[in-house]
């Protein structure tokens, strides 16, 4: 099948960067929140987004401008649905929500329409009976779209094999690298080596063995990366980290969960607030120096 | 005190590149290992290296033959100690060799000589009795010094902190980049990092939620590297990988550890014999078009 509408499911940081990406690839594309003051900062995100492009890119942001001027901003469920060859649902990261949307549009939705989610640690088979159509759904999961480029494609025991090949080449058509997650699998395949990485990283810090600085350096000059775990925390967000972390069984990431909720005790979220591990707007990783 | 002499115990790669760089940074140096045939091949090496670094940075070699010229390339132990103020050991990791190394050598050093092991997994309180000085032995590690650029100081309970800003200064002026290593850790900081997230890697693998290259793509696509987990496997050398592997407690450390071996019992041991999750000299990961 041809896909050609495509509809976004929640107006969120993830959902606003897919929705300007697949109108940039030439899709239609209606995206979808409850809330309108959600889908008005959505469309600010992608106008500074489209500039931060065309300034990459040395080329001006017209095509930018005339895509986002395509996207139909909608909190009617039937409008945002109509015609939708592709649901692609980035709603909160909470059980309940994602299966009362899931069951709301799986009511209305048209039979043709491909159902998918960009959930980051829950899995599909939770959410494919509710939707009504468990043959048609799977996880289509972006990382940011623009710097990280890989979409994740992991099907649940009931998704329909004809499915996978239909998103691989929807995946390419948004320029991104996509990979097959065999089984379902919390954490998709990057996700969970990025968080074994940080976690030692943790257990490095709670054990005393090296400071914060220390084990960026490590990481960036060995690597060539211009982060190290702790500032990748401050810019996933000490809330999420915790979040992931306090939920691992094992002493050493309970320490370290212990550790970030003291941090987030004192308002220290990371970057979004200003303080982590590293202070914002100039952390100490991005000066000239740190690395000498 | 002042650094001038420096000498440097085992001629296998990372001896000859440590060795380099000293003589580069206008040490004094003497090379020392028990088989002629290895300071050949260290001295080959060498020229080998100057010469990659000469065409990268686009001046021409002379600065580095001379280095070269000036090294102490011998099999004698008292040639190799004569005024050294610092000896960095890379011999074969193995207890009972290092061990041996250490007490001849601790025997013939002069008084002003401060003792370095550049161990990769072994802790330098096994070595500090043995040499007679354990207040001046520590732990300066090394990773490849001309791409990967940290160099891991790591003293043992008996250190005399006095050494440390010592050979932070050292460090620098081999243009690496000094971590402390506060308490003694196997693997330092990164190596604890890296067999982190490697480990996670192996799970994904031997779980069958990933293949190779869907791997490594995850990793390489999101942060922006020239090379994945199975990738680096290559690189480091399998035989290597499962001396670590083997040794680790649980259950997905088994599988993983069995998995590599499958691969040593082949022959494939990575980049160094023509195969390993890849084949060489052209892997696949290299390959345009990998990641599109």
């Amino acid at each position: 099948m041809k896909i050609k509408r495509v509809c976004i499911l929640g107006a969120g940081t993830l959902g606003t960067r897919v929705a300007l990406q697949a109108a940039l690839s030439g899709y239609q594309v209606a995206i979808f929140d409850i809330s309108p003051k959600a889908l008005e900062t959505s469309q600010k995100l992608m106008e500074k987004i489209v500039q931060h492009l065309a300034k990459g890119s040395g080329m001006d942001d017209t095509a930018g401008r005339n895509a986002i001027a395509a996207i139909t901003f909608t909190d009617n469920p039937n409008v945002a649905i109509w015609d939708a060859d592709l649901i692609n649902e980035s709603v909160t990261e909470d059980v309940e929500i994602k299966n009362a949307v899931w069951e709301q549009f799986g009511k209305i939705a048209p039979e043709k329409t491909i159902f998918t989610t960009n959930t980051s640690f829950l899995l599909p088979s939770m959410f494919a009976e509710i939707s009504g159509r468990p043959e048609k759904f799977c996880a289509l999961h972006f990382h940011d779209v623009f710097y990280s480029k890989v979409v994740d494609i992991m099907p649940h025991p009931g998704t329909n094999p004809s499915l996978i090949p239909v998103l691989m080449d929807f995946g390419k058509s948004l320029e991104q690298v996509p990979v097959l997650v065999k089984k379902e699998n919390h954490g998709y395949l990057f996700n969970s080596m990025l968080m074994a990485f940080i976690g030692a990283a943790g257990k490095l810090l709670t054990g005393e063995v090296g400071s914060v600085e220390d084990i960026d350096k490590s990481w960036m000059v060995n690597f060539h990366m211009h982060m190290g775990p702790f500032g990748i925390l401050d810019s996933i967000g000490l809330d999420t980290a915790w979040h992931v972390t306090k939920n691992l069984p094992d002493n050493a990431s309970q320490r370290f969960a212990a550790l970030l909720k003291s941090y987030i005790d004192e308002g220290k979220m990371g970057e979004k607030s200003g303080q982590g591990f590293y202070k914002y707007p100039n952390p100490a990783y991005k000066q000239p120096g740190f690395l000498d």
